[in-house]
């Protein structure tokens, strides 16, 4: 790289001193040295400061790279909101190796899966879960796979918990985290990626359908999802952050990343409850977190006592994951909580749509602001590109709030692309778009809102039933705590919708029946005859480990009950 | 670009879904879209919507495309913070061209040269300035330069002004500006930069000292600093920024693109005074302004029919230029302004330090906390290295906010380099550094702190004066209205300080020699003697465009005064 040039306006070239790769790597090292006695992390009774989570993470890169442990090799990380799996957000880039932060509500199998998939050089776990990475370790070593080389093991001890599964962990050859940490040098010399396309992170989807598939991330992406977040949020320096998100989801949303760039708070949660969010926001002055909507309805059913109602100041929740329901919207409102609702998915690093708040909407009542909150918004500052596509002609549908097509993305928050997938790939990336598989609609403001997974539309009499809406009627209905809805195949209609419903606890003693057709009667009350769901279902909601319904399940079911017959008018 | 790919972590290329060229110009595309009816511009009476400003500028984009003014090509405006040249920052590079802002009051000869320097294809001028670009032009036919082509001339009307320089410009050739956007297509379908690195704007420096360098500066570095100027002064979404730092000046420093990010509104000045400020503040809810010190000591010592204090919301102010001294920062802050002191370089893209607050200030005295609040402090997000280093060995200097060194900075915040100046930008970028040319220490919580200019320092008996520090105590005189400190030749120690001081108005009346002696006996009861300056000369300051003091010509009046006379002790 030359630095003499500039004969003409774009004769430049870039030099060492004007061009350094993008990566959040470095909002690390700023943080410690703008605040090294603020608090980074909180965790219980642990506390630590940004200089000592930048030394922390230095020896963590420093103890990877002695055991060679560095570009192309990765790390998976099996653990809860804990500081270890802050902290390897960070330590495990730092020495050049991808960080793989897996889902610990998975089961063993998929586990193996995905440790054999991503060739894990080495793992971290707590020491909670420990059992479970020796289970998934067993059945790789059943499959006989001989290009597997087991992981090195490093377990993460926490002394609010049992020793009883540390102490099996070390005796199977795991290294104490602690000690592995010692091993390392906390004025370790890392090196930034030479390249900001290099990757930094790997996350599998949840795999509702097909086996769990790699997305891949870039320190670019990364980087600029991490000032995203901020922008798109208000979020400011200082920010005190509660994970209530998984770490293992998305990096956090890259929260992980955004909070060490705000040089702000995070206090980490092992167990997610509304008391204990309640109580964060009351003592430790958590002024943000992010949460699935079923943690915000945790939050508004959770019992007097565990609230500290009304709020000591204004809290700011970031929520996605499937569309909360406008009735939820307005009750976290009315409890003083503001809610930015936000869409994405793994393959976009998280929320990459926001639903921006409008003034004009200030003095529209309550539950139309819902309504408008509810959509999925427009696109975050770091996304160049989101439409609602025609699926067989690639053109944009018209902003009508009506017809329906594929949402799709494109620009610098679309992943790198799935691991050893060309196939997948392939399809994720037709026509020069990021597909989502989401259906929605353009409204004439612009903004978009999901419909439905494509996969989850009803087509009934050969009309299309959004799922998304059938739900959001019926939790307005006082007695419904949770609803999905899926299709039953329906002798005449050929499908019809199926609700399965969660009752709120006290209403658990009525008769099913009789309230499965109060709650039809309700629905035809507020909606078109067909989106009437003909078969009422109640019990627990099958979920993934981020909150998801796993509508599959409920198909599956709505499968073994068999066709609706046909009804004599 | 393919898409297959995936066999390996880092084997996942680049493609159209999910790489775009970083830029600031989807800002405007994303406002348009999200607020197309939230105010973008007000300028008086004139007030465009973002959705018009970005109808706008597709047309001025347009317009330019139609005449072949694209890629490789420059566009000079010369105008004051009026809407035109904000729609300038967008329409000029949407059409692929570079942007030169030229400094209003540069005289017709330096903007002859600049114009020329640059090759224009084009100069955007408003009627007021129009007979000093002719002058200009008229200076560059005079050197019969074979080369140089004349530009197409657009003049900006402006109903609030005699329309005789409109006229006349009309006459000579030039288009109006309105009648020129109204060629152009409001729907032109624009194209972002293949390239990041392409040029997206050229910003001359002051060249107090030589001719102006050309400083060119990338799509991607404009992105980059657009974000991290928000996000360094906990600036959101909808901010009301009053345009007092003028946009020529390093683009605003790119706040002309950062305000499209936040989808805020601009409030646009042809003229700055105490009065106008203060005003916006009161009636059109600005939050938010960039001032040099001088404009911040107006505001100061405006008189009291002209403020609105106390202020009716938090204003906050980012100042930079010259560093302010601790005593026009404490009034500031009585007075309910928020100042925020940053520090940078035409060729850092503005600001790229930030003196960052630190809560343990909050209780320390006001002096004390303007004192650390005067220093330059830390890099920007965007900035990925700054340190003070030793100019002959690159080494360090140690924190210990004594030692003397140069003030180095590295990364995307870096400019590409100078236009046809490979002498300039070798010097500029040696060893891997951009070298600011300043002098400063590190102090031990890792703040810098400029010292001096390299060519301002003072060096009297061997020791080094920081000239800064000398102001900084002239400025709690409570007759010191402006201080500016250079060397003086003096026959015993080499070099004295020699004070040049503007008066506070009502003291002018008062007996020069008096007031000399009881300045210098002020200065010897708050410094080491050899500081002390020993010459005091009083008048108004010769300052550049941007408020800077020309201590060229303050060495030259000292020059002219001969040297001090070998005192008898």
């Amino acid at each position: 790289m030359g630095v003499e040039g500039g004969r003409d306006i774009d004769d430049l070239p870039k030099n060492s001193a004007n061009y350094t790769a993008l990566t959040p790597l470095w909002f690390l090292e700023r943080a410690a040295q703008v605040h090294p006695n603020r608090k980074s992390v909180i965790y219980g009774s642990k506390q630590y400061t940004w200089l000592q989570t930048y030394q922390r993470c230095r020896r963590l890169a420093s103890a990877l790279s002695r055991r060679s442990i560095g570009i192309g090799k990765t790390v998976a990380v099996i653990a809860p909101n804990i500081p270890a799996i802050y902290e390897a957000h960070f330590g495990v880039p730092m020495a050049g190796a991808v960080l793989n932060a897996v889902n610990t509500r998975l089961n063993a199998a998929t586990i193996a899966f995905l440790l054999d998939h991503s060739s894990a050089a080495m793992v971290i776990v707590d020491q909670e879960l420990f059992s479970l990475l020796e289970e998934a370790l067993r059945l790789i070593a059943d499959q006989k796979k001989s290009n597997f080389k087991r992981p090195l093991l490093v377990v993460i001890g926490d002394e609010n918990i049992d020793p009883k599964s540390l102490k099996i962990a070390l005796q199977k050859g795991a290294i104490e985290y602690e000690k592995f940490l010692e091993d390392g040098d906390p004025e370790f010399s890392w090196s930034p990626p030479k390249d900001e396309w290099q990757s930094i992170a790997l996350g599998y989807t949840s795999g509702t359908t097909s086996s769990p598939k790699g997305v891949v991330l870039s320190h670019r992406g990364a980087y600029l999802m991490s000032l995203s977040d901020a922008l798109m949020w208000g979020m400011t320096e200082g920010a005190i952050y509660l994970w209530t998100l998984p770490m293992f989801h998305c990096n956090g949303w890259c929260f992980a990343w955004t909070l060490a760039a705000l040089c702000g708070t995070n206090i980490c949660l092992r167990q997610v409850t509304a008391k204990a969010i309640y109580s964060a926001i009351a003592y430790q002055g958590v002024t943000y977190f992010s949460a699935a909507p079923v943690v915000l309805n945790t939050l508004i059913n959770a019992p007097r006592e565990e609230t500290i109602l009304p709020l000591p100041r204004r809290v700011h929740v970031n929520t996605a994951g499937a569309a909360p329901p406008p009735s939820l919207l307005a009750a976290m409102q009315e409890r003083g909580f503001r809610v930015t609702h936000t869409y994405g998915l793994s393959e976009t690093y998280g929320p990459s749509t926001v639903c921006t708040w409008k003034e004009e909407w200030d003095s529209l009542p309550l539950e139309t602001q819902a309504r408008l909150n509810a959509r999925q918004g427009v696109r975050f500052i770091g996304l160049e590109g989101l439409d609602v596509v025609n699926m067989k002609t690639m053109e944009p549908v018209p902003a009508d709030g009506k017809t329906i097509g594929e949402i799709v993305m494109r620009g610098n928050l679309v992943m790198k692309g799935y691991l050893k997938n060309p196939k997948a790939n392939q399809e994720a990336f037709a026509n020069g778009w990021y597909h989502s598989g989401d259906l929605g609609v353009k409204h004439p403001d612009g903004y978009i809102e999901v419909k439905d997974r494509a996969k989850d539309i009803i087509i009934s009499g050969g009309e299309n039933i959004s799922s998304l809406e059938v739900e959001s009627m019926l939790y307005l209905h006082p007695a419904v705590l949770e609803a999905s809805v899926v299709a039953r195949e329906d002798e005449q209609w050929g499908e019809s919708p199926c609700a399965f419903i969660t009752l709120k606890s006290g209403v658990d003693g009525l008769d099913e029946k009789r309230l499965a057709e109060e709650i039809i009667k309700f629905c035809r009350a507020k909606m078109p005859a067909y989106w009437v769901p003909k078969s009422v279902v109640f019990g627990p909601l099958p979920k993934t480990a981020t909150g998801k319904v796993q509508k599959h399940l409920l198909r599956a079911k709505a499968k073994e009950m068999g066709p609706v017959k046909r009804s004599r008018m």
